[in-house]
């Protein structure tokens, strides 16, 4: 598999495969990978906590938002949720900020995740402060993002923009999740020399 | 190459092979990648302008922040210098801010850049009123990063961290640029089950 079809084959994954159990192994090597990537000013500020034990999992998933366009769903059902998680959170010992770091640790953690398989979601709106007390985090880790992972149950289809330009995703009579990704033309706003 | 080797390989680099000139295809697509990255709420508001001719490059180069660390150094040399840069920018017309999409988007371009054979940084210190001035962009697209590329022409050594903890990076009497970066154990705070 060449990198662009890495790329292409990470879709954003909100249903899995339950019953597939992760070894946490799996996520520990996936968040060993970030100590490889580009950090702001080397800070290196990011701190992560990986769950696999289904027992946890269960207290964390109701601490997620998901799927905010669709109005009518409020997360995968039992049966079709995440399996791990690994929690990113920032090192304010560190740093203040983290400027795009999580950016760039969350799409590494992805692509390396689908290469083994598996897939997921960044998820941003989280309830910070009960995922710390379940973690049991001290003050100085602030939790940034929660990226939600297991085995991949529901089929994703990129389409292009309607011609009214909404980027709402929509899950499909097919039982698939269709997401409208804008056109190279419309992201490219310069080329030197022209092409 | 496995996405693990690929990760490592994927250095910061400030030296290239000057010679080396870029096709603007191949930065253009290396944008195209970022067309299948997730973007938060699916609203996809980065949008991109990309650099190949040695004339433009010329006039973007002293805009750029190089290497804070290296106080002796203000950049590399006539003949060392980027042979393209991708300006990454938000739309505000589409968000108010980037979330960490930037992040996302910089990591993929990157490691599609390694897969070519190129390498290059990630620069957030750039003077944004000159650069949108010389891309003669709208108002509404804002300035986040700028990704220099090219052709790697300097080793990139990955070391553990000193006993101080200090994270500056430093080039060896052996003309090799060394980066320490965190171990796992600093960077993994929590593990369920314990392994």
């Amino acid at each position: 598999m060449n990198f662009r079809e890495l790329v292409e084959r990470n879709r954003t994954r909100r249903k899995f495969d339950q019953s597939k159990i992760l070894d946490a192994r799996i996520l520990v090597d996936l968040v060993e990978l970030t100590r490889f990537v580009p950090s702001g000013a080397n800070k290196q500020p990011l701190k992560y906590a990986v769950t696999a034990d289904p027992g946890l999992c269960a207290e964390i998933f109701p601490l997620l938002g998901w799927a905010a366009y669709l109005k009518d769903w409020n997360g995968p059902e039992e049966g079709e949720r995440p399996t791990g998680y690994i929690t990113i959170m920032l090192d304010k010992n560190i740093a203040d900020a983290p400027g795009c770091d999580h950016g760039i640790a969350s799409q590494t953690i992805m692509l390396g995740a689908v290469e083994k398989g598996l897939g997921g979601c960044i998820i941003a709106t989280v309830n910070r402060k009960k995922l710390a007390r379940i973690l049991d985090l001290p003050d100085n880790l602030e939790i940034l993002l929660v990226l939600a992972l297991g085995v991949p149950a529901q089929k994703v289809v990129v389409e292009s923009l309607p011609p009214d330009g909404d980027i709402k995703y929509w899950t499909g009579d097919d039982g698939n999740h269709h997401v409208p990704k804008r056109s190279l033309d419309e992201l490219l706003v310069g080329c030197f020399p022209k092409e």
